[in-house]
């Protein structure tokens, strides 16, 4: 019986596209999936031609398998995840891997890595992005869990991944316990940013330039040999040129209703659980939501007043700055989500190499950029980089684009079009230059309405006063409720 | 022996202060704290000639209460609360009463009330708000909970509340479970953001006009007298003339770097959650986590560069458009507070009483204010109002500040000023008004990248389309990951 060197459950669009790209690298993949008429079709379809082989039960699924056997789940997060394996782990030996690859949520990963490492077995949870095309052709991944795991794996992955110019793979281990897929999230949440960044630039474009379609395709299409050369701006440009059956623009016929799937709005729990202003991900969360609101928009926009966008000037300047305030605030918008795995990463006890993840995102996922060289330069410089804005070519190139990015705001709010992302970059930004914020206030008035204490910047960290504002009142501070 | 009414158990500020209040409205109450001579403490000081009885065991503290027994936990939120529960159900007899007034997650209230439904003992949850002196003098109280235990402490309640105008007291039962809880958290999380926009309107008046701390306290003064009369604002005008023991201003002393207590984040979250766009409270909290950077932000001072704020044009109009930019800043944050428990009320099948949550409100706690009984009298007009911003007096409130809202976000906007409050809350109001927003380009591109699928203008809404953007690749929507 021919041995299979991985197994494969879950055969949606990432799963069958995995398989293959497996395949072409000269891997034997084993095949399972729920429904096992999906196998057939597989097997009949996509995968004709090729070394798959399919199973129609879990059992002999697990028989095909080399030992150690690796198992790789792509189906849904959360409670199938769990349901297989349960189903999984009577089928296999003590030393045998089951690999997540789905989007899970890394507590549920690392939860899962306890359960198992237990019961002898190995975990794996790993962020794979790149959608369709990258599955197929090669995506990034990002794994995490039992480093025991990563040898018998890291061959298969790091084949299969998207690969640099350099050749070096998109790939590589991550952290221990759920660190592949909190990466991933972050991934995920910087991607809701860099999406929600396209579309504040093009509503822009659109209302107050009135631009025609091909206009923005050409623009974004001629951004992406520059500073934003990304994979972002290169399909943005694509879905401006791709028409409808009738030939018009197919983009027009699209509802203006965003949907989720978690991972952005759990970057955003995350940062806030930890204290960490990851501010533009939260607003493109938030952005999401609100334009999940159609009907209430649509009532409200029929009451709600505000300025008719017009435009006076030089159009080639707005676009530039345009773009200089989409790159600003893409700057702002990596800054703060490494900022969130930096503290993430002390929380946990992780050990994350913050210029390898920039380069397992180089390649093959949906954030993959020409930036992100330049992340990963930056800590390469410096591994113990702060902060990317405290980077010397960060920190120079967001101060070449303010004038751009802040008449850009200033016009978006003067006209009336929303620029959640754009304006809270600029917020961060300016509020993160500030040596002294007006939070003394905030501090004054806690104390005052309830005697939560404060510092003294004439006084060492960590010593707290209690004024008597009103000259009447208690003296008991409230700093803790203790009994 | 002499029968309590009502036991309290922690005599931090806030505990000591409500006994005293009950005390004053002829209620006996009986006190305990774990450390014991803080009861021996409280009743040789401040308790001195009242009617309270101290107690130096929970057995004793039992004992000297009438029946049904209600006891009211004034202790730190999480385990504590646990803890003491615990201790007392083995004490209580069926019908007795625990309230917990602390700063409870509303979940936990939830878990409480159903585990002590089983034992037989009520539990309320409720928020408790007003510092020090709301709780002395009269706070804000929003009891959730077992609707069987209300009628029993109803009157104690409503007696020690704060009173607005026409005699109501500022105190009313919220719904079940952790209803009570969970409103007291969006009171906290509008609380934040009130906070934030009062910053903000003090960094422009101290960083662009260069304003004395006198001109600022008579600024917000002259303030307290119109739409924003509030006691934020009023105390706000008494930290600008507060001074040090040396006589400068003791607000230049304090330091800014500004403490939470988990209610605003949970609220963040909990919109995250329910996917409603909160954004300002949202803003508000991540500006406090900015403000605790204080190092990092001394170091980025010295790095990052930005505009010099100077000020030319007419000063007394600017002040008015900062006026204008809170006013109107602070209608759109609670329009997304209340829709935020619009949505939790759903969820949870709550049947929450909108105006009678801001008349509970509009006395004796923090955000009390004139504002408040605008809120009230716009759901008394109809009760079924979907936002606060389809009213017609809320939008014509913010239409008529928008102009100044404008100039201040695109003024603080191009001198460097970070406002992250007031440029979230207008680009919500815009995004919010607009029937189309760009997020069909945010669609396309998932469906691109990931198969998606999307909506479309022209088909009902339910029915998801996908196309083959490129041209190659497969069929397989990504629309579930089901196998």
């Amino acid at each position: 019986m021919t041995q299979a060197d991985i197994g494969l459950i879950g055969l949606a669009v990432m799963g069958q596209n995995l398989v293959l790209n497996m395949n072409d690298h000269g891997y034997t993949v084993a095949v399972f999936n729920r429904t096992a008429s999906k196998v057939d079709d597989f097997l009949a379809g996509p995968a004709k031609g090729t070394k798959v082989i399919g199973a129609h039960t879990l059992n002999e699924f697990v028989s095909k398998l080399k030992t150690p056997r690796r198992v790789m789940l792509m189906v849904k997060a959360g409670d199938p995840v769990d349901q297989f394996i349960e189903m999984l782990v009577p089928l296999l030996d003590r030393g045998d891997i089951i690999i997540d690859g789905g989007n899970s949520h890394y507590p549920d990963t690392t939860r899962r890595c306890q359960t198992l490492k237990s019961k002898g077995i190995y975990f794996i949870g790993t962020g794979i992005s790149g959608g369709e095309e990258g599955a197929r052709h090669g995506p990034s991944i990002m794994p995490g869990g039992h480093p025991e795991a990563w040898p018998h794996i890291k061959k298969i992955f790091q084949d299969i991944a998207a690969k640099v110019e350099t050749g070096e793979p998109c790939c590589d281990w991550v952290g221990d316990e759920g660190a592949g897929h909190y990466v991933k999230m972050i991934h995920n949440g910087i991607e809701y940013g860099d999406i929600q960044l396209i579309c504040e630039a093009y509503q822009l474009m659109k209302d107050v330039l009135g631009m025609t379609s091909d206009e923005i395709a050409d623009t974004f299409g001629s951004w992406n040999t520059k500073e934003l050369d990304s994979y972002l701006i290169e399909i943005t440009a694509d879905v401006f040129r791709k028409q409808d059956v009738d030939g018009t623009l197919l983009l027009d016929q699209i509802l203006d209703v965003a949907g989720q799937k978690g991972t952005g709005k759990w970057t955003g729990i995350s940062a806030l659980d930890r204290g960490v202003p990851v501010t533009l991900i939260g607003e493109a969360v938030f952005a999401r939501c609100l334009s999940a609101m159609k009907d209430e928009r649509v009532q409200a926009s029929k009451k709600l007043k505000g300025p008719s966008p017009h435009f006076k000037g030089d159009r080639q300047s707005f676009l530039k700055n345009i773009f200089q305030a989409l790159y600003a605030s893409k700057i702002i918008s990596y800054a703060q989500g490494y900022m969130l795995m930096r503290e993430a990463a002390k929380d946990y006890h992780w050990k994350l190499n913050y210029g390898g993840i920039a380069l397992m995102w180089r390649g093959g996922c949906i954030i993959r950029s020409v930036f992100l060289s330049k992340i990963k330069q930056a800590f390469d410089k410096n591994p113990n980089l702060y902060n990317l804005l405290l980077d010397d070519f960060f920190n120079g190139e967001v101060n070449q684009c303010q004038t751009g990015w802040r008449e850009t705001v200033a016009a978006a709010t003067m006209q009336g079009i929303p620029v959640p992302c754009f304006a809270t970059a600029l917020s961060f930004y300016d509020g993160y230059r500030c040596a002294r914020l007006p939070a003394n206030l905030l501090q004054a008035l806690r104390d005052y309405f309830g005697a939560h204490t404060y510092e003294r910047v004439d006084k060492p960290r960590g010593e707290f006063f209690h004024t008597n504002w009103t000259g009447t009142g208690g003296k008991v501070s409230a700093s803790s409720y203790s009994v």
